[in-house]
């Protein structure tokens, strides 16, 4: 058969996508399966019951990450991996995450479907918490598997009960696993809803995942002079309020420094907090993020110099800034990006370049391993909500792009 | 004797007040009498105690309202009343109310030192729970007497521990009284601390209070749409942040109408509050006074409209304004204003027209009666703190203003 005639069961899909969705579910079509939860847990043993129903193998790890493993040729080969995840938001929806390892699976039956065999193993992989609604950090299973985070601090989160990820991981049957990380992946591809509206805003159908945005995170206090609203006149104050506007006016600025930067103040808290007290201290957060690493720098040094003029100019109020994390910027990789690029441009499918602004397993597992993604749209660009919503056309469209990367990357050399 | 010789005796009057300074001592010079506590009832105790020394009578009411009297040659005569309150906040200091107490009982030791006889009695009221710390609201007892707030009301509020008023005002044992507003009351002048830095700016011994501002009390909610921080552009957020910086600019425009004019933002709320969240909503709270009506009412049109026209401006951001409380501008007696500046003037004390900023008994007083307040300086206008401070210079002065007043209104007349 021709491998370049195959497609994958659109049908197929998204009926898995919906039975995926009924566990755990919550009104207004969402999803809640909260990290190592029961439900978590019954959306993996489904996810499981449908691979052995294909005789598909898997492996976990001591954390929990799944790797379900369609066998190649050479079986000593690394494998070529897909996947996401499967736990969600406390009010998530159907697709964020599922899409990756759904549509990766799909790839699998679609090879077992035509009984193509591949050079190498192909697996989908289920990493563990990467929501961290549950527990912190986020992208935990990666994290650990990448060996940006050890897996003794992974295991000792806990969450709001006092419950911990060793417990929930033991409890799951995980903890007899082999450490993460010991399973070797030659390459990885993920395929995730984008999380925004430019897509749909495009009209474009796959998204080309070049990398990541590089975010800077500040804590930012604002002191003035706690005061009684009613004698001190207005000129006698030491009122942080209006700086509050200057340093919003100039978050602003600072994010429109081209199209593909932003910047957000997500937490104001004003204290005293009372009604007729002008406020002493106002904290703020501001998260600042740019795909370019040199240009992040240089908001980050018009944030800073912002400020810097404000306490000069305003002696009475001064304001404090305090830069509390940095992550870089992620590069996915060039031939694979190359590859994805050609694939949906030879399906038809309208394709736009684009640096995700969320962040992902895949991000992690770009330090180790030639990494990208895949995008699709999803409606008015909302996701950790039950709104979420993924089109059954673009969600087979970007399988198909997942099935020709497979196909291009792992078909045997022909036998001479 | 020369009564127009009179003065009051700085050091007994500094004394007292550092005396009552020992009940509900706090550290940094502070006091902590919250109303109707233990500490608030010992303090009323040792006032009691000085008032029997001197041979003064004293009765309360069922709110707990006390009344020092020193007899006058007309037994029957409505009493012309000083006084303020003893209770204090949390963190309270040694002047705010106790100036005001204990200037008219020592305004009534100067008369008896001296056996003058006034033609009506003359007494020291203290009014219970003016700073609403412990009950709400604030000025309850005067409140009441005024018949601005019901008893029953006011002895159903409960603190944070569900400790009743009616609770504390058996335990003290003033529930056996008569109703409060039932001891009628002539005119009414008190003393206070100016709470704000004016006198001290202008150099100024004596505040000739006109009247008091007149507040509007506001909520707003600024409603944007919660979205991620990373992948939704700055041009397609509905984020709620940058409609912050352009009302706290027109709040701060419409407090500075005129020199008179105040505005305040003491509470900022942003939810979700996540530091990669673009907050869905803000809500703020908005105070504006004035001592014009017509001028508050201005500001307020200023205010509404201005929001109207950022609502029509930004549609993707919509503000709600809701007004929550209108307390109208307060006018002292024009004959008492004029007797205080001229007795003042006469002791060639430096006087200021003034404003009250801040809310006191006098303010429901002057519902029912003449009434009419006097300021005296406070350090860098600090007051609700430890480092409240008022010179005992500025005290006696205040005080000798009291007395002097009192000596014009009440000295019968020269006998035939």
């Amino acid at each position: 058969m021709d491998a370049s005639r195959l497609s994958v069961k659109k049908t197929r899909l998204w009926s898995r996508l919906m039975d995926m969705a009924t566990i755990g579910e919550i009104p207004l079509q969402g999803s809640r399966r909260l990290a190592l939860s029961s439900d978590d847990q019954r959306g993996r043993d489904l996810f499981l019951s449908w691979a052995e129903d294909r005789g598909f193998s898997h492996v976990h790890d001591q954390i929990g990450n799944l790797f379900v493993r369609r066998e190649g040729r050479d079986k000593a080969a690394k494998p070529l991996v897909m996947g996401s995840h499967l736990d969600t938001q406390p009010n998530g929806g159907r697709f964020d995450g599922v899409v990756g390892v759904l549509a990766g699976f799909e790839v699998l039956e679609t090879l077992e479907d035509h009984s193509i065999e591949t050079a190498q193993p192909i697996e989908v992989a289920v990493w563990t918490n990467e929501e961290g609604a549950r527990f912190h950090p986020a992208m935990m299973g990666s994290g650990v598997h990448c060996g940006i985070q050890s897996l003794v601090e992974a295991l000792t989160a806990k969450d709001m009960a006092g419950i911990s990820v060793r417990d929930e991981v033991m409890r799951n049957g995980y903890l007899d696993g082999p450490l993460p990380g010991s399973h070797a992946i030659d390459k990885y591809i993920e395929l995730h809803i984008e999380q925004g509206p430019v897509l749909e805003d495009h009209n474009k159908t796959i998204g080309i995942v070049t990398g990541g945005q590089g975010i800077r995170w500040y804590e930012l206090t604002i002191l003035g002079d706690e005061t009684h609203a009613g004698p001190v006149p207005m000129d006698r104050r030491r009122d942080p309020v209006p700086t509050l506007a200057r340093i919003i006016d100039l978050v602003q600025a600072v994010g429109r420094t081209n199209e593909q930067a932003r910047s957000t103040i997500g937490r104001i808290e004003a204290a005293p907090g009372s009604m007729n007290v002008v406020p002493g201290r106002i904290s703020i957060s501001v998260d600042l993020r740019h795909p370019d690493d040199d240009v992040l720098l240089a908001m980050h040094g018009w944030l800073q110099s912002g400020i810097v003029t404000l306490n000069e100019n305003q002696k009475g109020v001064q304001t404090t800034f305090r830069e509390i994390w940095h992550s870089p910027a992620v590069h996915f990789d060039a031939a694979l990006i190359a590859l994805a690029r050609e694939r949906a441009g030879v399906r038809g499918y309208p394709t736009l370049d684009i640096v995700s602004g969320a962040g992902h397993d895949a991000f992690n597992l770009a330090r180790i391993v030639p990494t990208t993604m895949v995008f699709v749209p999803c409606r008015d660009g909302v996701s950790h909500n039950e709104r979420e919503y993924a089109e059954p056309e673009h969600v087979s469209a970007g399988s198909n792009v997942l099935l020709d990367m497979v196909l291009a990357l792992a078909l045997p050399a022909p036998r001479p």
